[in-house]
């Protein structure tokens, strides 16, 4: 199955980049889409209707301020909506991640922290991974893979201050 | 012309009730609906995309939480959209405030203050009063009545409490 | 596949219960525990490591104040965790809602609302339609079941208060 | 009918200009002002009371910090005003925000976005525009034009970035 | 000289009243008015500009929500102006807080703490005391009481919980 | 060595009386006061200075709003100073909060939670166990002893509501 | 009467200059001293304690942070304490504006905004003016200074802008 | 006894490099690690259990945003535990504050500044010097020496900008 990327505007990019490395990386196809709920709620709402029957099988979404996107997505389908708050240029991403995750009853977003683009495309690949072992093998692989260099700075921190 | 008043959920009815007398009392006449951004995405759209042609010169739209119903609603019309956060179990309203005001650049919501009925129903006021002086005349006449009770309170005080 | 509800202290009950009826309404088989970050770090450790093997599909974790559960659950799974924040006596929930939906990279915890036990729910029913099409089914029949109701309120609300 | 500008300070300019162009574009004609809440007060109020009869349909009003330029303005006047919140040295704009959006009952505000010049324009020409056809025609061109545009960004994201 | 106590609804009288009653302790005569920045701007204008020829010596201003009335008094009087920040139905007077403090340069606002009335009225005191050692030497008692009470309580305390 | 609890109002007491039970179940003597920051400012002083001398370990102050009473002690000694933010009727604690934790390089306060008092003499014991095996392995038994009782609720709720 | 100056840190210095350059505008001698609530306790009693018999007038207090210089002099004496929040590298001051507003019932602290150094020497001057007519009368020069320059800019900014 | 510093992350080494260089000149040995309570939870548990008994007296850990380590560890021994919260790219430390310090009772983090390294290894020196004496003998010459300086700045700025 795979993976929908959108982006409110994209001006999201540089952050939105890491999350398609990954999926790159688990060789878990990907469609990335600029979509808003405001400019183009047509296209919004017909893509998301459509996701499941063309083959998504996860929604990333991620927008700024008063982040629509993801509860847009997630008002038109039953796959499940990843959504990513932005930080813009003011409040921080306070904003964003409120508008992003205080969703009301019925329409779940699975929110990931602000800015958190990597986390977004390994939820994603979680998910996916429910249903298949090799996805669940290769989480395990990237995490140990991940654990091995944290490990070698621990061990070099450890060496170089302790006294 | 006729307002509209959009709310998100039938809960948000007592916060609202101040608005439909206003506007009662203004003899400007309203059309009342539970609509959703995410319950019922299409009618939304719907609704928003015909106020114009239907005879609504405003929309007012309160909401809680997430609160996407004004940007939604803004998404597909011109006309002038007026936000309402509403205050929810949690928060104290400022997630449906930063949701209802950090609207992106193209798709302004006129923001009042967080279960600001009353100001929602006198900038609906406002905004047909500026092609309609009788309702100019009127909000002037409703100000004065506020003054003037105001002014009767300032006695009283002044009178019992200063020495 | 079946569906864990960890909650970190057995006051959150009343808050959980609605994601527990969800899930029977839906007919998937779910796991209740109280099981503690910091009272009993080994049995969380133990749950989240052994949880896929057992048939787990997705773990739901409730905490509130430093709500560190969800989080420790990820580091142990690569199954799907959804976090809900809890909202406690001071702070209205923010404090639950940061330490659970700003993860570092590598650990996602899939953040519904504060106090969204509902939306958790659903969430977790998503993740498992994901492969399962009987699954998918019942969720467009609640949420139709969903907007129906809610078309009679908007319904009677119009009627009534619309002049 | 003419739009009034007024800003808090003269520093706010660089913000609020996309806002003037927004107008000049649209054919409103605006008058610029640098007023102050607590400058000239005076000022203020002789401007906001005279501000219809002089062909003023809309104010919009920015002003940072304890943001009381939008309010003193809306005191004296019933034409609808916009409060532009504008971000200052410390707080990211909040205070400005509450400050401006907070209004007590009787005298609404139309807040947008912290910074929002180019939103407060737009809003600015959909209340003239209620009653005036050529400028909502206008608004749909411009709206459709930016659509135009983002679209052409959606189309070279995803053919460069899907895989 | 006398304090003026000017509140922005009358329904802050409540919590306004401590503010009375240690001015008349201290046997400081003041005039308490209901006056707003909104409602009755003229009379707020009016009033700060006599103040100092009426014999004000200070002016003690408590509002809530977009709280203007402090700032707006500071616009029109060099007297002192002390702000009470008034907690309301949302935010728990953050508001009101940022709204009062966070005055632009050359307009101070002596702002205390939220519903400060008890420190308006000794700050008010301290002010007047500057150049009245009647003052000084009352304060110092009314303090030296304070103190004397409290260390009663540690007294009780200390005896009846140590161990 | 004995630990002293001191509050900034006899109103803490309340919340207070659970660290005075656990230091009593642990068998450490304590000594309980209302002492205060701003109202004896010479009493805080000469208490901390005189607190190592006098046989004191650790001393626990809890202090609401602009909660100095911690820092202040910490200002006259190098014992360890445990900081309890008070929570009052504005702001949920977060003004006490950071008014105890954000203290300057050199002046450490050892803040906990909002209201939690129950951690504070627990960090005191554990302070004092530091060198005194017994305290430790009482620590150890009551952790044991909670942990049992939490079990016996995840028994019972994991019986009763997992299906 | 003179007026002091106090910062907590000599990093506030530069923050402060503009404080110091009013005072020596309106001629009103001032002392700049670096005193530390928590570096020189002692100090900051002994310096309050004796304000008033030495002349000074006003005290200003600067701080940042857990912000407890301007309550902890306040504790020391019956003059009116200025305090001015400092922002630091973290939180933009809210934790300095709320450590130092949020003063218990009866030490009040008249606080500035964050940073508000010029409204500090302000206020300063305006308690003095309360008995010395020639400084009410440089205030009001001051101010009309200030507003001068400011109409020229309006005069400018209307000139080229409006259209 | 020593002292154990964790990291979360090896990019908080330079905020975490004053502390190290505190115990050093206290000659307080320590140990420097690297350690995730979501990367390597298992290293983290197995540290926490045996610290004790490798002669770690005090914990101090260091982590950002969903701060969870020096939580984790306090879960796992009864030795003090220090937590910093780091400040990370958004919400200025905030999310890591609460996340550190809202500790659920029986499980004591005693929590620093944002960012507050210094404070930290003071503290974790002050809880060593309870039952050490030439400890405190040091605290206090440390702390008379950082007077000292401070006491000279105080001469210079006084001395040059006093008038």
């Amino acid at each position: 199955m795979r993976v929908a990327i959108l982006m409110g505007s994209d001006s999201d990019l540089p952050m939105i980049k890491p999350a398609i490395e990954i999926l790159r990386e688990f060789n878990v196809s990907c469609e990335v889409r600029v979509i808003s709920a405001h400019r183009t709620p047509e296209i919004a709402a017909k893509f998301s209707k459509e996701a499941k029957s063309k083959g998504f099988g996860v929604i990333i979404a991620a927008a700024g301020k008063a982040a629509h996107l993801a509860g847009g997505i997630a008002a038109n389908t039953t796959l499940p909506v990843i959504g990513i708050p932005v930080k813009s240029s003011t409040l921080d991403g306070l904003d964003a991640l409120l508008s992003t995750v205080q969703m009301p009853g019925g329409f779940p977003v699975a929110t990931v922290a602000i800015d958190g683009a990597v986390n977004a495309a390994l939820l994603a690949i979680e998910i996916l991974a429910v249903s298949d072992n090799t996805l669940t093998q290769k989480l395990m692989d990237y995490r140990n893979a991940t654990v091995e260099k944290y490990l070698e700075k621990d061990k070099e921190i450890n060496e170089s201050l302790s006294f």
